[in-house]
């Protein structure tokens, strides 16, 4: 019988997770029936959305069950295959990650080309869902322009990162970007963002008035609190917020309301939030697209592993304290 | 020569404004040039989105200018016509409110049907400006559709008594209103809203939960403040804000965000700013429809009169402390 490990959720979080809301499991790997493929796990992601499933509460997707396997995407090479659909040897997209091992019916796995950008694992990044948020947000949600300005927050993080260079490559007259630290600033500035500030260097209010003077037209949210309003504050007539998520409010008992949304009455403002998973429509042009930018550099992209299933939970806590530059990932 | 009286700014409100912000002045009215009228006022409004322009900052109107006098919606009779587009006699909608005499060339006042409605000055209310904001807030900006359930803020007031009936007259499964008197309340319920209640008797999200157990679809938003955070923490996938006046927060330099604007991005939740004056294109569908609705009683509409304009200044501080139900306006 060959063994699997995998990450439970032992209990759920009281504002920030610690290490023992996480539970290390050694399980059996079952026999793979007909039309079922076994899958040796690469990768796997850790994303912020995740805490939001650690709540037992009313959300947009089911939360994590107490006492089970966690689950979010994850890269793997098929082991075994029962299914014509699926070889072994090939690398896989699924949705089965915080284990070393996955199984099923091989429709639950979809073959991936390895070689399609410079690293694998850039299928649960730029290429994947975190890509794909970022292109349908800016895109559809905030209705991009060219000549738009846009201010983008969570700059260095996965999805961040690549809406402003979207934002660049489509014409934007201006792309400031906001992170928590003068080395995430540095490299967001080294993405091609026109402007960045390190928004611990004071009020956000202020941070985003002396990088974008002339104000914004777009904001992409990815952080809410602060941001959110200084950005209603910056926004001119008929700007648009993505609100793609509000890290700052994820884990404190008391998140802070924007005091300033009376301006979105005489502004026209218009606030927007969405769910990737709503979007998949929109796939197929945003691989054709993303797929020429990162060919031709227009798009770049950055990793931070962090090795060995064991290690996941500090990997998300991780994430959550914002240590990642560009794409979170575990190794394994 | 004939004298005139008008209100002119005197001094601009830190907070509520005060009977000594306003000055009665009498002004000569001056000889009617080519092309122009005079005109003798009848009734002028006050309407929530005068207090934004006594302020000297960002609004989307110019703000009124200092030692200058007021200006608004206002009905009147043409007694003077050196123009061949008005006659003497004629009722004329226009601009200059806040004085009991207005003149200027004849485009700047358009004729209409004093038997329109019940009452000619249904003009400045159910049929005119608020009325069309009830309706391209309710359709337009919130997308109402059939079978949504609507709450409105400000239900007794001049925008939100309209906005509910026409949710009402449109299909709506469930329209709610809040107003801030038991008097209010009967008076919503009366317009036949399926129910209402008075935001003073506790907190506005258990009273909005027990009137809408199974949430609302659209929020129609006069208010802001607690109003808007109930509103979020009740509206269900995909539900719409039209985002109309934050009358709460006009008066405080200490206004409230909604803290749990977060949940826009798991329940797919748009917010969305208006300004009538943006969508004139829309009156001719309104007045329609509207017309209608007043001919075969699916809108009813209530107006609370000041008489004088000496005491227009008190109609307006009462209007902002609620003291009207229906449309408030001044009859000279």
């Amino acid at each position: 019988v060959t063994l699997s490990h995998e990450i439970h959720l032992a209990s759920r979080p009281d504002g920030w997770p610690t290490p023992e809301n996480f539970a290390f499991v050694e399980v059996p790997v079952p026999d793979v029936g007909a039309g079922e493929v076994l899958v040796r796990n690469t990768f796997m992601s850790v994303d912020p959305y995740m805490r939001g499933r650690m709540n037992d509460a009313r959300s947009y997707a089911e939360p994590y069950q107490l006492g089970q396997v966690l689950h979010g995407g994850a890269l793997g090479e098929v082991v075994v295959s029962e299914s014509p659909d699926l070889e072994v040897g090939q690398t896989v997209l699924h949705a089965f990650g915080w284990r070393e091992y996955a199984w099923g019916p091989a429709g639950l796995f979809r073959a991936v080309d390895p070689a399609a950008a410079p690293t694998v694992s850039a299928h649960l990044g730029v290429l994947g869902m975190p890509g794909l948020t970022a292109y349908v947000g800016l895109l559809d949600i905030a209705s991009f322009q060219a000549g738009d300005a846009v201010f983008v927050s969570g700059a260095a993080g996965a999805v961040g990162s690549v809406a402003g260079q979207i934002a660049k490559a489509k014409g934007a007259s201006l792309v400031v970007g906001s992170a928590g630290s003068a080395a995430k600033v540095a490299y967001v500035e080294g993405l091609g963002f026109d402007a960045a500030f390190n928004y611990h260097d004071g009020p956000v209010a202020r941070l985003l008035r002396t990088a974008a003077p002339d104000g914004i037209d777009v904001y992409f949210d990815n952080v809410g609190g602060d941001h959110l309003e200084a950005a209603i504050g910056s926004l001119r007539l008929r700007g648009r917020v993505a609100l793609c998520g509000s890290i700052s409010g994820y884990n404190t008992d008391a998140p802070t309301g924007p005091r300033n949304l009376g301006l979105a009455t005489g502004n026209r403002l218009t606030l927007r939030g969405y769910i990737v998973s709503d979007h998949g429509d929109r796939m197929k042009a945003f691989v054709g697209e993303m797929s020429q930018w990162l060919r031709d550099g227009t798009v770049r992209y950055d990793e931070t592993f962090v090795d060995g299933l064991a290690h996941a939970p500090d990997a998300f806590l991780g994430l959550l304290r914002g240590e990642n530059t560009g794409k979170m990932i575990v190794r394994l």
